[in-house]
């Protein structure tokens, strides 16, 4: 049990959306939110890693000017915060070297800094390109509460705070992160500082961003956990949210094994499950990239399929369905059947649907190109050219009336190249780039729980490009339950051939997909960004030369 | 002078091309080219960083099956040394960690492994995302000789070999690098070295890898520096070629003044000058590009004006002119002019030059899109539409017959995206990405000297995107001397609006053209990889969010 003279101060988390590069914009909302919650009597109010810039900057942080304004904006918030103290991240220079920065401010003034130790340089992370490395962990006294600030991959890296930190000599951990999102990344943060916690023999806050980032969602989830390892409350959600908790001096360094009894647990809100949170990660990813890339409506090609009806439920609940503008453009090998699907789909959500038929102009492109092709079987290029045709009347769509063009392709489509380059692979984002056809088919079914939206035809069809004449895509691909396997152990987890196989995946059907991943590489590095919700997906988080003569 | 009784070795600086990730390959190349030394005598045989796997080989050594094949093909390249030794760049492994390595070889075994101790990760470097760095330097001795070997950046870092070695204590140091070319790279590089040799009273090889990878050329021009710090000999440029030299035991510890008289100085070539040497990188970079990628052909639009003008003559030098296959796809905005230069530049050049008219295919569209576009005035969607057909039919060739397309835009028009994406932008490879239209100039005058390639008055006109009435670049964008310069100072060398005013550049100007190149990033990261060679190109030299509120 606490003392009764402990002390203890009231502590809020702000989970807050900035802009990447937005100095004046995410200043003014710190500023604002330290305002707020000072009036709400918060001794502490906590920013994410990076608040002031946004994450991740990129190479904006190698201009001069952008880091003298990320300071400029810092000592702006600074000087705000009268009567409560707060922690924001920024970016610090000193000495001519850059570091990842938690500002601790108090009297209107920093007075500490805490440099972030461990420096990401995997997956999606380039932080080494940047800045240089703190060395330690500085202690920091607020009303009789010790605590430490870690900024993210210090919480993770065995080199970090775990290691530089003695048990029972801090009341408080707290961690400011910009932790990008993959599906189930909730419980590995949890796990991990829960872990800690226990450990150290103190309370860890962990903040969390909220937002979508080009490539990149931050999910929030922020939380807090208790000296012995227990969930004391948690933030919503892929929303913005501030967490509000009470952190008290620890009088006896010892644990406190009956500590539960006296705290106040706060309600705890249910993490959504699988599929409801991957299409809540396409829904923010989607609303962020057109709302701060200042777009209102989307364009894109509705083909009765089950992949342009997924991305249109994500983006008629992301951006409400008087902002979509899907368009139908059926050519000779479009069946009835999806004709109808498209239509009924495009009730179901309430968006608008026009129709634009592909015919003429292919006719036209033939003829163009009659000279050369004649005698020629058709091939791949009649079959790509229906897809740039599509491609092209989206564009012109966009240009024509400010559009942001969505591109539909999934990942499994683009791991194996099946997608045609400047035709359904055009648009300025691919939403579910990094969705496996089989998880394409499980969200749809998760959205269609909330309301019938997909109809069911869509979902039971196999499915089709329908460039010719009966074409299934099993034709060219394995079953997708079978490809969605080797595109997880060969892309994801970086697996070769023969340890793929010896998990028991057919060994022809193995080596023809990983021939379909490697060659199609060029095709990735022109693909639009898409929303990450796996470990890696493609783009930044797996960077393969085209120019490969691995085999 | 050196004591007749002092020692000598004879050693050969093998400036070869490999293919990232051709393991196979790149070794048997290895192993045939020792086998060739040790017949003429060589002594030790030393390859470029890297060699065994290609530089730069990114995630897939993040493939443990990549990590041992590599290892293997090593094993099996030394088990070839036999009566002779060697040094070969290669990923090494030890204790779960991974190492940018040379190993150095004798009686068919590795006897010593050198780790690079400074891994850049910057630019479009990112070794820390693979490799752990190594520590010390090593003093190897072979007949007498003692020397230590640099890996690339060693030789760069204050904290590398500058530091770690002292004056008087090797006769020579052996630098491995794979060093990517800009213009004029070569003199940095052989500033450094001489400076490093005086220093440390040591002979300096200097060993590069030559040859295209993707966005990369590297150039060769390896060297070797006396002790005093003059050039004794050099490679060619942009071809591979063997180095042989002779160095000789030191027997006193200070510098050697007299050595000048006594050693044999070869004919060193003569560097290209600074149009002439882009050029040459431009063809080995698209050469390579073409066979590394198992392509033949490429084909991409002539459009009468100087940018397309070059990349045919690019691509004629580098790939013989019968795989190059040049179409011209007038408009009703495309001038007469347009088209006698466009035939008469393809006759110079003995390239195939083929015609495709755009218009009834721009009518078909404009027909299908009637219903969205009627009310509207012309715009900019009307004008990409235009590109797109173009770029469209060209992606239909290549489907056909298996060409290679290339993208032909310059650095000013992909800096200010003056460009469309999906249209001139389409295409494997951009070859004047990186190349400003100020110096599309000077390389057309340039090739114009070997011979009358581009007619005069393809240089001479208004350049014009042609695709509405009377329309000239300039009515878009400012003055290309101007705005080249805005893009050196703001793209490459990252100043702020406020520094390049008041480097004298006219304001509005240079507010105007940096809103353009912030704007247009999103048509950046879909582009096709382009030639680097000025200090920072795009792609991976320049990491900038597309979400970005920074102005």
């Amino acid at each position: 049990m606490n003392s009764p003279l402990a002390r203890t101060i009231k502590i809020a988390l702000c989970q807050f959306n900035p802009t990447v590069g937005d100095l004046k914009g995410n200043c003014d909302r710190i500023v604002a939110e330290i305002a707020k919650a000072k009036k709400t009597g918060i001794d502490l109010i906590v920013f994410p890693e990076l608040a002031i810039t946004g994450y991740p900057p990129e190479d904006l942080l190698l201009k001069s000017d952008f880091i003298d304004g990320n300071l400029k904006a810092l000592k702006k918030a600074a000087a705000s915060c009268r009567g409560i103290a707060a922690i924001i991240g920024f970016a610090d220079k000193k000495n001519g070297k850059l570091f990842n920065s938690a500002a601790f401010i108090k009297n209107g003034k920093v007075c500490a800094v805490q440099n972030k130790v461990c420096l990401p340089n995997y997956g999606v992370f380039d932080e080494k390109r940047y800045f240089s490395p703190g060395k330690t962990f500085s202690r920091i006294k607020l009303n009789g509460i010790s605590f430490s600030i870690a900024v993210c991959e210090d919480l993770w890296d065995k080199k970090g705070i775990a290691s530089m930190v003695r048990p029972g000599s801090l009341d408080l951990i707290i961690a400011i992160n910009a932790s990008p999102y993959y599906s189930g990344k909730w419980k590995e943060r949890e796990r991990t500082v829960k872990t800690l916690a226990k450990q150290k023999h103190a309370e860890v806050a962990y903040l969390n961003i909220v937002g979508g980032q080009d490539e990149i969602v931050f999910d929030g989830m922020s939380f807090v956990a208790d000296s012995s390892g227990k969930l004391r409350t948690r933030a919503k959600q892929f929303e913005e949210d501030l967490l509000v908790f009470d952190v008290s001096e620890k009088i006896s360094k010892k644990p406190d094994k009956n500590k539960k009894g006296t705290k106040l647990y706060l309600s705890v809100p249910v993490p959504l499950d699988r599929p409801a949170e991957i299409y809540r990660a396409l829904c923010l990813g989607l609303r962020d990239y057109v709302k701060k890339n200042g777009f209102k409506d989307v364009v894109f090609g509705l083909s009765g399929g089950i992949d342009s009806a997924i991305v249109a439920a994500i983006a008629a609940d992301s951006l409400g369905k008087d902002n979509v503008k899907a368009v139908f453009m059926p050519s000779k090998y479009t069946s009835a059947q999806s004709r109808r699907d498209a239509v009924k789909l495009a009730e179901n959500l309430g968006i608008g649907l026009s129709e634009i038929s592909i015919g003429e102009v292919f006719d036209s492109f033939l003829s163009g190109l009659d000279h050369h092709f004649s005698g020629t079987a058709p091939n791949i290029a009649e079959e790509n050219l229906q897809a740039r045709i599509r491609g092209t009347l989206l564009m012109a769509l966009s240009n024509k009336f400010g559009y942001l063009v969505l591109a539909t392709g999934n990942k499994s489509e683009v791991s194996t190249g099946y997608a045609t380059l400047y035709g359904d692979m055009a648009g300025g984002l691919a939403v579910i780039k990094d969705v496996p056809k089989t998880l394409v088919y499980e969200l749809a079914d998760h959205r269609n729980k909330i309301s019938e939206a997909i109809p069911q035809s869509i979902i039971e069809r196999a499915p089709t490009a329908e460039l010719k004449e009966d074409q299934k895509d099993q034709d060219s691909l394995p079953p997708y339950d079978v490809l969605d396997k080797i595109i997880s152990e060969y892309v994801e987890r970086d697996k070769s051939a023969a340890e793929i196989i010896r998990k028991g995946l057919p060994a022809e059907t193995v080596k023809k997909t990983i021939k379909m991943i490697d060659a199609s590489e060029y095709k990735r590095r022109q693909a639009a960004p898409g929303i990450k919700i796996t470990p890696k997906s493609f783009g930044k988080d797996r960077r393969i030369p085209i120019t490969n003569g691995y085999r």
